[in-house]
């Protein structure tokens, strides 16, 4: 892995150790490259070799790692992606890739909001953006995946069956996220520290200008066929992980919340990491704490007309590293819940 | 006080040990009659008498109660409002009442959310519900104040000047709010243990079905004079205090920032509890937590033309106990700021 | 399992779901009997049949639970594991029990302490206390195994080497213990409402007064030959899971942090879940959430000549459920580490 | 102020807003200097001039306050205290400094355990040390006051009654020590992050090593006469606020928990701050956020002869802001509450 010093290569890392058919080749990281494995990861103190050392992003470097490796897992920063996944690709190394780099389909969407120039647009068009439960079929054999966001993962999950049906009205969606703070990152300041984030909510960003915006737009539109534009707040909540979206949609026509049940059922009934429930049984952060598991709930409110959806997971859990397993196991033809159907931390 | 053994009622305990113009005479419970206060509300263990033991709601109680009192605070069940404040009118004491039974000028609104027949409905008429920083000048001299409820009077001033020049589309307004643990009562249940709710985050109540719902929909009809409906969705975050409604609302006409910014001013820039800040200074809970501090933002999303607000209030700090004593202020002459221009506990 | 409702309960069930040797047969519950178990423990939600109710305490239900297991886990009220391990003996079902009833030879330290009458002191006698660490020789073939309690666990580990080489001044020993909030049960009340404990932090009990007192002083006899006084003091800190005990012991002679370091080793270099840190390098709580690790510390404090260690474990994995999959595994001769090798939760 | 930017410094700042007799005149800092007040401090937000900006400790900018103020508080680097105490106290501008320079009556302790050297041993012996329910006889009429460390603080006020009446055995006191997250400072790192303390307790420095230690042993030595070498382990707790020392001692003689309850009595039943409670009422360190408040008890363990006690303070109320208040109030002759006596932040 590369960019293993992040949250998300930290919990790669961890969930890995319960995984029975991986070994760890390497890790490195491009700005902790020296720092020991243990030192940036506590969790796993105990399941690796404590003299493991970070490598770093060099030529040199990336040679080694990929040629020990079948698969890499990439958490770089914006542009790093490409010329590491060529690389990869060409000897024959299969990537799955944790940033938005080759996350849109038409590369412009990404220089747009990125503000970046793509040299590699053919490679955006030949990576496959999977969540598993909704484009798994796609998966198969491919060697590049790019792994989707903790936000977008949340939020398709629980628009796909109305969304996939046409049910709602365009440019009506609205999605309130909230993130726990493994979602700000690592790097330490003023407003994540603990004295100041304890007992703290707030929202953060440029209203609408978060980058995960155009990403569950694209989902959207990759599965029901039309654009729509919408409407993407996330907040930070003073918890370590977890993720609740609280989506809004018009719908075209009155539904119930047993019709709406029984789509999220006919969807994920047989999925063993989403989980439907019925209205008024509100998803919990805290039952997908280090887990793959997303739980779902919708309702529709009569009074307004309006549809609204729950989706819970962790945020580098299925929005992360579990999901990135799971493509992995995709790819590699083992069963998708491999290492990664285990409980939730609670209480 | 009537209902002494709340979390708003112990936080106008807590907040009255801070008011040099007020001095305590009694207090009551029908719940927890018969206990020490000092026992029910550790907060104040200090500042009041420790034999001082919680009257009841008994007729012989509060004749005792009433016979020693210029102002009641009430914090009483559905319907038991209107015997007391009656009795409480009768001998000259004014009341603030903090729960719903007056809040509705129609009182059918009442009957249906609340599921009981209003026997007074005059009463209802007579009171005034009263956001200070809106309605300030209906309470003046007034004796039966309807002391606005936590989430409506954190949507109410964020809407105020946004409503009130009718730029906001009708039936376009979302509220997403979140409240601490204090804001689900006093009642220990599994889903409030410390255990389960820390590093938790959820929704609760049927979509649509809170009972501040047409509260809200009511102060945006007295500020706008069109009825509009509003979807309201509760969630509850792991911290004990502290509202953050972040609002959605369909704009009929484009606005900038600074626009947005500059009604909040012009509305607020002189009151002293209300704090507007320019677009992307996100309101934190805990920059209001034990006040009556409201922290106010509004930002146009150009993409989607909408309008997206953030409000923070402590719940039983502005939204109960502080707005409580900043309108019993009002009424008796009192600078409004009397006893809570005090400073949040940050960090 | 008797007592599935409890939080030791919950973890079994929780840590079960890892285990690729054993399944579920029944879950009961003297208190929560009927109630079904995904509502009682959230995290196993998808892990169990929906529809699996707690059974009861009943004859008929524990003639049930035994014929159609091999091990049976107990988490029941003083005075009750007795009839109900004697029933399971006389099938040939083995016993682990998670409370104190058989935790002590000398019954007659139990009827002290826990104010009851002792009628099965042969049991006491008969069955094996174990932290497999130190005393799971003794258990290898055992059927009536003595889980050892969550504070006594976390001290005798510490304590161990030094306490084998007779180092410590007999009476000196002085035990400050600090939990998380599971360990005060899932019985609600005001002081485990996550409004009050969330940012608190206190000590409770009678000074000298908690029951895993006389259990800490009997391993420190057990495994040192003598008799010696132990102050105990928990305290309770606004987290759900973790102890951290620190200890502090008067040496007969000095030493220096390289040897107790060293003796550490000797002990526990070969242990999978006892984690030897260097003298400085404190153990975090958070290291062992959701696990059966223990990490430990140990440094001399010359100025006053006394040992000083920490101990840090899960109160509801090595504390509790870990260790009892811990026994589990080696009285059914299975790897020790079966199903227990899971990271922590961490961050 | 001189060294504003730190959390004691915040704190003042917080705590002067609600003080009737003073006036900010200036806040400086050395590393934050040219930053806004309201930037690092948001609690103070709306109660200094936005504008106000943090001057320097540069001679220029010292001369500039010096000349506008009537009391200098301090909270600098080590050594930094000396020139600029002594610049003040020329122009007859009282100090209060809340570092180590000059709380030690010999230098030489501070010399050795803060590794600097004391150029001004004749101002370490001029300064009052005072915790005024202990020494403030002392102060009065002073100018330069060295304002205790805030574990000292919780230990010495509950140790005082038994160390001044010799009742405690030479070199057996042992204090435990916890602390909110606010102790540890306001520079970001790892473990401060809210994602890696949330959840976590652990003790922290050498073992015996750190400086509060002589401060405690100075403090006893000022009360019984005598020195004592007592061990003190600090730890962090998950909260952001908050000290609870739990204090082990070895009696000379037995004693009973009412004895021990009339002992603190006598020392504090008119002391507005101290609050003594009877055994088995353990401290909340939640009684004291946000306060000048300590709560006290003490018990007797029969079995082991020992005196324990438990003694609770906000560390940056009583345990800093709120004592400098105190102790400026005493030096100014104002009532000693004046601005202090308000409630705790609960729940």
């Amino acid at each position: 892995m590369v960019g293993a010093a992040s949250n998300a290569g930290g919990e790669m890392l961890r969930m890995m150790t319960m995984h029975p058919e991986t070994e760890l080749a390497y890790v490195a990281d491009g700005f902790s490259a020296g720092s020991k494995l243990v030192d940036i990861h506590p969790a796993v103190q105990t399941f690796y070799d404590p003299e493991t050392v970070l490598l770093s992003d060099s030529d040199e470097d990336l040679d080694k790692i990929l040629d020990g490796s079948d698969v890499l897992f990439l958490a770089v920063d914006p542009g790093k992606v490409f010329p590491i996944a060529e690389k990869a690709l060409a000897k024959g190394v299969k990537v799955i890739d944790f940033g938005a780099d080759i996350r849109f389909r038409d590369s412009k969407t990404w220089e747009e909001w990125y503000k970046v120039e793509c040299k590699y647009p053919q490679m955006c068009k030949d990576a496959v953006y999977s969540i598993p439960e909704i484009w798994r079929d796609q998966t198969k054999g491919k060697s590049l995946i790019s792994n989707p966001g903790c936000y977008p993962t949340a939020s398709a999950l629980a628009l796909f069956p109305f969304v996939e049906k046409g049910l709602i009205e365009k440019d009506s969606i609205i999605v309130n996220a909230v993130s726990g703070s493994t979602g700000a990152g690592r790097r330490p300041d003023f407003l994540k520290m603990h004295m100041v984030h304890d007992g703290n909510f707030r929202a953060y960003g440029v209203a609408g200008g978060h980058r995960h915006t155009p990403e569950i737009e694209q989902s959207v539109q990759m599965i029901g066929g039309e654009y729509s534009k919408i409407v993407f707040q996330p907040h930070l909540a003073p918890m370590p992980r977890g993720i609740l979206v609280t989506i809004y949609a018009n719908l075209k026509n009155p539904i119930t919340d047993e019709e709406i049940y029984q789509m999220y059922l006919d969807k994920y009934k047989d999925e063993p990491f989403v989980i439907p429930h019925k209205a008024g049984d509100w998803p919990n952060t805290k039952w997908t704490v280090g887990t793959n598991f997303c739980h779902l709930m919708g309702a529709y409110e009569k009074r307004t007309q309006r549809l609204v959806m729950a989706s819970a997971i962790d945020n580098i859990g299925k929005g992360a590293a579990g999901q990135a397993i799971q493509n992995m196991n995709i790819i590699f033809g083992l069963p998708e819940t491999t290492g990664i159907l285990v409980p939730p931390m609670f209480p």
